[in-house]
């Protein structure tokens, strides 16, 4: 145990290994991804999926190893699918060890392996198709993309088994690029169009020690939106061609290479770029102690948290160019809101609380989770969400460039990034936890399990027992082995109004307790001390700001981590027709059939009628009238798992 | 004068010079479209307007006529602009004689004819590009298109000058198009992707008198959307290549030929073919007393007059395809709404109106003539709208796919088709004033002027005096010669509450004469009898249907036939924050001094405050703030003559 949670002594996350979670709501999703997601995805990257469209990714494999004959199938980036079913596999075994699964993932490292080449590069794309090409079109080719989600699958592989036989081709594929980029007159000052070998590469740094990572990963950062433009001159270099004909439309900013990274003022460009890109920016800035990088993290974050993120933790407004558009517009039709950015950003919160412990994170990290990251899967894993409207009339996705938008979840390769996204998030969910910084364990979410953390020297087992989500209470039982004084620092959630606490069965009186939003509880600790909780989760009217126009005169309901909606299903088509009075009683109402056991929210609303209209389009204003209906709001993750129809997150209020 | 109004005699409209206009509202307009905007067209067509884009337009009819060498340029329909120049100058002659402007238009004449084939076959782009491949892509080539708006023009021109040159290369056209398609053996039974030659060859018709021209515009509307679908195997015959690569993604209701038009339901596909091809069915249904051609006019009406028109007059709601959407589906922001397509709606009302003298279309007609066609064109002339939207955030143009909505108009190369289309109708206002049915002359529109016109065998002089719509009252005075007994109908406008009348100065009780929407007053007329009118014009709250998503809880206001809106310049940005309470007292203050002299409404609204937010981004709603704001409203079509800011028709309500 001792040396598994070593590395936590200067702060940061448990292990994923030291945390496990047993949570009516997150273990049926943690053996979801296990049992439905992952072998889908098996199946799926090895083209054995009938009626899907093919992966080819392993196929791939085998001929850049020389194991069959073939061309190059499937997007350039096609390698990384391998790499996110190996992370969710690592994660996974961490969780729930299965020989098995462990056994097709060393056949499927064995294979990636072979196609490693002997100076250590390894892409399929350039090793079949295009040899002599390496590296000649970073804006668009996403060679170091794969290699960091390779990188991250070996981390995460090792981890779980101990196993190095990743971790060492990809460390060798590691200090190959370190060769190729750099300041030296033969190197590149080049960086990769979709950012993701930086948060990589520190994962590696960390992994291995090896400084060389870290420092690469502080090249990229350090030399992208640098001029002369790399990625500009790299374009000219090959004679302005280019792979996507849109990219030349999506300007500098698409990828965050529009300025230095220190300079950014907002959150720009293509949201998973962008988030990836800061998660890597906040761990160089944790690693290094650069006060500039951080400074530049928390802008960014106070851009994008309070100014362009939905009220689900969704990111990404505009579907052209999958991107942030500008400050409060936050269209829910027009949304473009990817699942994989709001995993994004659940990454670069995390990396945000390791700097800083503040609930300002772990509200936004816990918002995208329990939203939109959840919403982007179907309640019995088989289907996918990429894009996750706050408003959708299926109608309405046919016409006016709103194609993007979906009413009901696609299979699998309909969206073949954000599934492995998603179940790698889920399989990892037990790094969100909990987090420790000098003597103080700080407790970021309320999920039920174990955990073994070191607080200094001491090692603290940490029992969580709680049925949160939908339940509002629960314990967390200490364990320090030995007495010892140190502190627990318990997040009071951004919804939660009051939040007693009792120790031992004494109530604490935790007025100024409260530091960043966590309530910090410093005391001598033995075996067995128990600490109760009870987090109050009201029903909230939500108001967005007045200066986002899509949500004027509108409210949204919300309860606990959940943001709810109203469904076709529930309440009938013609959502718009309904405003919610402000005076309204809401009554939450638990119901252990409806979707896996949610609680719904219950209100009498106004539908306006069609009194007097008589098939007319435009008539002078008279006196309109309503009719009372009992409307149902379910919480926003779960809709689109019944029958296809409207949906609508924010209703009017008056 | 008798010649002239001869043909009136079946019922229809006077023909344009016999009517002329004198109203300090649109003889401004007249004399705007004659001194700037026909002039600036005749410099650009002969691209002489410097830093303009080239038109190539005349270049290229010298071209075709052996007078100068080169290639074709522009668009494949570039001969309609020239086409429509002329078709302006015609209109604009007959109103205000010009020998110059004549002399010009006889020189682009000579040039037309001298680039005319021997067989009469008429197109610069297929003529001097591909002259084998004559027919080859009529879905997206536009040569009978082409060949109708020059049909238009020399129609116009011979009503103007008696000079039958024009008329002359143009029947000598449509005789050789009347061997090349039609149902024997050796004939294309094809129809143009873009309507247009069939309205063209009805008035063709009207004015020779020659019956084949009728035949051959039947049977281009009597073959569309016929199976074997015309369009699509004549793309297979070519191979399966398009001109423009979106067009695949069209559908066959794009142009209109998704079913034979009898059987069509619903206003579809671009909103322009629909409504020039509508326009066509109505003539058709009058000429030949076709009953379920009308019938699918009047349903067709009916589709687009209440479930897919906004409220300015305007259609086709959606950008991709410039088309109809589906029911109901009126978004103010990413509105299409195309100036030429309320031009054409304009077309349609009118031949409605001679099927059927019902003030629902005046009232249609009159609300696109006021709103869409009057903002597609700046107050000086100069620049025009080709997209008309509802509301216009500046910054939010730049983004979703909002790249067509502009915040302020475009010089004339910014859109070709829209200006020319704007100058025709203003130059030809006068054909929709007035209409002659049995015996009883109608008034659709309320526009100073003097009418001639034939009353079975009485001409009658109609002499109307009013400063509408600036001034709501008015006489007609009528001069029948000697004594008769015929009727008058004055449309009472949808706008108007009530309409009081005297007859030579006694009050006339109209109780139980309104027929259709028109007051008929039948009684022996002698000359120097005069009726005042007086239109009451209050300031009407409008709703539009509660299934129109996209104005629901929202209000228009309307005066007369103008409906008003928010502009930035007088009531600051953020116009979504502006609640307009419904006990608002609603104040109109004539301005002359504002943008050419307006009737401002103002009003006292609500102003959502900022109050409690401090940067935050959702939070919980508490008693929200409003400051009292004077707002000011401007009539539609004078917005964007002054600064460039943000729009809105529709404000929220309470």
């Amino acid at each position: 145990m001792t040396n598994h949670i070593a590395n936590q002594q200067n702060g940061g996350t448990p292990a994923l290994r030291d945390v496990r979670i047993d949570s009516p709501f997150w273990s049926r999703y943690i053996h979801l991804v296990k049992n439905t997601v992952i072998p889908y995805q098996y199946e799926a990257i090895h083209d054995r999926i009938p009626d899907a469209e093919k992966s080819f990714a392993i196929q791939n494999f085998r001929i850049a190893a020389g194991l069959e004959e073939g061309e190059f199938q499937g997007m350039v980036f096609q390698d990384s699918d391998v790499a996110k079913w190996l992370e969710a596999v690592g994660y996974s075994l961490q969780a729930i060890p299965d020989p098995e699964l462990s056994r097709l993932a060393d056949e499927v490292i064995d294979l990636v392996a072979a196609a490693q080449q002997p100076d250590g590069y390894l892409n399929t794309y350039f090793t079949i198709k295009e040899p002599d090409k390496r590296w000649t079109n970073l804006a668009e080719c996403h060679e170091l993309y794969c290699a960091g989600h390779m990188i991250e699958a070996a981390v995460a592989y090792f981890d779980a088994t101990g196993k190095r036989k990743l971790l060492d081709v990809m460390c060798k594929f590691a200090d190959y690029m370190d060769t190729v980029f750099g300041k030296g007159a033969d190197q590149l000052r080049g960086y990769d169009g979709h950012q993701e070998i930086e948060l990589a590469l520190i994962k590696l740094y960390k992994s291995t020690g090896n400084d060389r990572y870290l420092q690469l990963s502080k090249f990229f950062i350090d030399e992208r939106g640098q001029s002369p433009h790399y990625l500009t001159e790299e374009w000219e270099r090959r004679g302005r061609k280019t792979f996507f004909p849109e990219m030349k439309d999506f300007g500098e900013d698409y990828a965050q290479a529009h300025m230095p990274v220190r300079q950014q003022q907002h959150a720009t460009g293509h949201a998973v770029r962008a988030v990836y890109m800061y998660a890597a920016m906040a761990d160089l800035a944790a690693e290094t102690g650069d006060a500039s990088l951080y400074e530049a993290c928390r802008r960014l974050w106070n851009s994008l948290a309070s100014k362009r993120m939905y009220i689900t933790g969704a990111i990404g407004s505009q579907a052209f160019g999958e991107r942030f558009s500008y400050d409060y517009d936050l269209p829910n039709d027009l949304a473009y809101a990817e699942t994989c950015a709001s995993i994004g950003l659940i990454f670069f919160a995390e990396r945000m609380l390791r700097l800083e412990p503040n609930s300002q994170y772990a509200d936004v990290l816990e918002r995208a989770l329990y939203n939109t990251v959840l919403a982007g899967m179907s309640l019995d894993g088989t289907k996918f969400f990429y894009v996750n409207p706050l408003e959708v009339v299926p109608e309405a996705c046919n016409h006016h460039n709103k194609h993007h938008v979906k009413a009901a979840r696609q299979g699998w390769f309909g969206c073949a990034c954000c599934p492995p996204n998603v179940a790698r998030l889920i399989s990892s969910l037990g790094k969100y936890v909990y987090a420790v910084r000098e003597n103080t364990a700080y407790v970021h979410l309320y999920i039920g399990g174990e955990a073994n953390i070191m607080l200094g020297d001491q090692p603290v087992r940490l029992v969580q027992e709680t049925g949160f989500p939908n339940d509002s209470s629960g314990v967390i039982k200490v364990y320090p082995g030995a007495e010892a004084v140190f502190a627990l620092g318990l997040r009071q959630p951004d919804w939660c109004p009051d939040m007693p606490i009792k120790i031992n069965g004494e109530p604490v009186l935790t007025e100024g307790c409260s530091v960043n939003g966590y309530i910090i509880i410093e005391r001598l600790w033995k075996d067995g001390d128990m600490i109760e909780f009870e987090l109050e989760m009201p029903i909230i009217r939500m108001k967005a700001n007045p200066l986002v126009r899509e949500t004027i005169g509108m409210t949204a309901l919300q309860r606990g981590p959940f943001v709810y909606c109203l469904e076709e299903e529930d309440n009938g088509n013609l959502l718009h027709e309904l405003v919610l009075p402000r005076e309204s009683v809401l009554k939450a109402v638990y119901q252990s059939d409806l979707l896996g056991g949610i609680t719904v929210i219950q209100a009498t609303a106004e539908r306006t009628t069609m009194d007097g209209w008589n098939g007319k389009l435009y008539k002078q204003a008279e006196v309109e009238t309503h009719d009372k209906e009992l409307v149902t709001f379910i919480p926003y993750y779960a809709w689109a798992n019944r029958s296809s129809g409207e949906m609508a997150v924010w209703v009017r209020e008056h």
